[in-house]
């Protein structure tokens, strides 16, 4: 099939998908370019393709694959530059919180800081994200962009932080916050059950949470710097947690 | 003086300085908001601020200011939602290479990944960073606005990496790359005098770069996660690289 039309239905069905109203509606979302439509294919959460006309993919699918042209897919992409190729790709809702660490989101806006800690979080070994309602959806392009394609092999789960913070305080898991100025240098704990909470870039984790974390840690730093990025102090946090249970 | 036309030569100038050709051919550059005004005025790179007629500045100056009206200040500013000043801040023209501790940057073109990694390097006591001619240019709103005002505390040149390694190799800085596969776990490393080299986010370190490096860095993670962000991976080696040397 080649569809040529802007206006084709199928074409504004897609279109919708670039808004988070549209994804919630559909259950679907859009992945652009050949790497993160193979990692869609390869999680099994991949529908069908788009794919422009007279080009050749580059992985093997089994998926149905809609050629379309460049003044289609221009309509389709939020790239300057469009891409070869689509995916549309199906929401995985997950509910469910597994392993033993867990990270926890508070109001994180900046969609290249979720992406970049959801990757983060892969390479360290973190079994479940949880994002506080009010977080930026993670279906939106910068934030897929940014993940690599990690997204596809994470469990991530929206909900309201304080009522899992108190579920996961009864399982035993340690609840772990930060502190720049009386908090615990990281690489001084070592813990096997644990949740780490990460707060909005402004305003940190806020009041009410804050006060139910078990402990505060800190992360060693020259002191004329106020912070760092919280995409970063979640990745050297979660970076030694890791160390701490594999050394 | 209130200016209140967008045609005015004055801020005709200004909106020049969104460019990084008008930065460079005027030798000024321009932060928005009061936090990295103020960071500017202790820098003393600070020459003058525009400020939103009828409003109050948040800090003490002793700098002309000129109040402009909401249409100018639209026009001269990055940002949605308009700050209540801009600064017009000074280049610092940097061609000294200081201290013992040097970030190279190869080729990095996210301004926001510029800006995170300046932010760190101030964190974990980095005494120069020096960017290949290549690079994004970080007078760019988006890098200073991810630097946080560390910018104006970091001393930071560009200039021709292989030319710059050379000369640090005679001053014997140990010459420090990265290798997922075969490098050195970073925690295992004890070094005073280094180099530290980072790559382009989707080439890496170019080649004939790679080739002149004395050691190769590692940091641990999970396998299946092919690689980190590139102002993450930065950030975690500054950080092992700091405390080796404070421990």
């Amino acid at each position: 099939m080649l569809i040529t039309s802007v206006d084709n239905k199928k074409i504004k069905d897609y279109v919708s998908l670039k808004t988070s109203k549209g994804r919630k509606e559909k259950g679907l979302f859009l992945v652009e370019g050949s790497h993160l439509c193979e990692e869609a294919e390869k999680s099994g959460l991949l529908q069908e393709l788009l794919v422009l006309d007279k080009m050749k993919l580059e992985f093997d699918t089994n998926k149905e694959i809609i050629y379309v042209t460049e003044n289609v897919m221009k309509k389709i992409s939020n790239l300057t530059n469009i891409p070869m190729v689509i995916g549309v790709c199906k929401i995985k809702e997950n509910k469910k919180i597994e392993g033993n660490h867990i990270l926890l989101l508070d109001n994180i806006q900046d969609p290249g800081n979720i992406g970049t800690i959801i990757r983060s979080a892969k390479a360290f070994n973190v079994d479940t994200i949880v994002l506080s309602d009010d977080s930026v959806d993670i279906y939106n392009d910068k934030v897929l962009r940014s993940t690599q394609g990690m997204l596809f092999h994470s469990n991530i789960i929206y909900d309201n932080l304080t009522n899992v913070i108190n579920k996961l305080k009864k399982e035993n898991y340690l609840i772990l916050g930060t502190d720049v100025n009386n908090g615990t240098d990281v690489r001084d704990i070592k813990v096997d059950k644990y949740a780490l909470i990460m707060g909005n870039e402004g305003h940190g984790v806020r009041k009410e949470i804050k006060e139910i974390c078990d402990k505060n840690l800190y992360i060693k730093m020259n002191n004329s710097c106020e912070s760092l990025n919280v995409a970063v102090a979640t990745s050297i946090l979660l970076y030694e947690l890791n160390r701490s249970n594999h050394e």
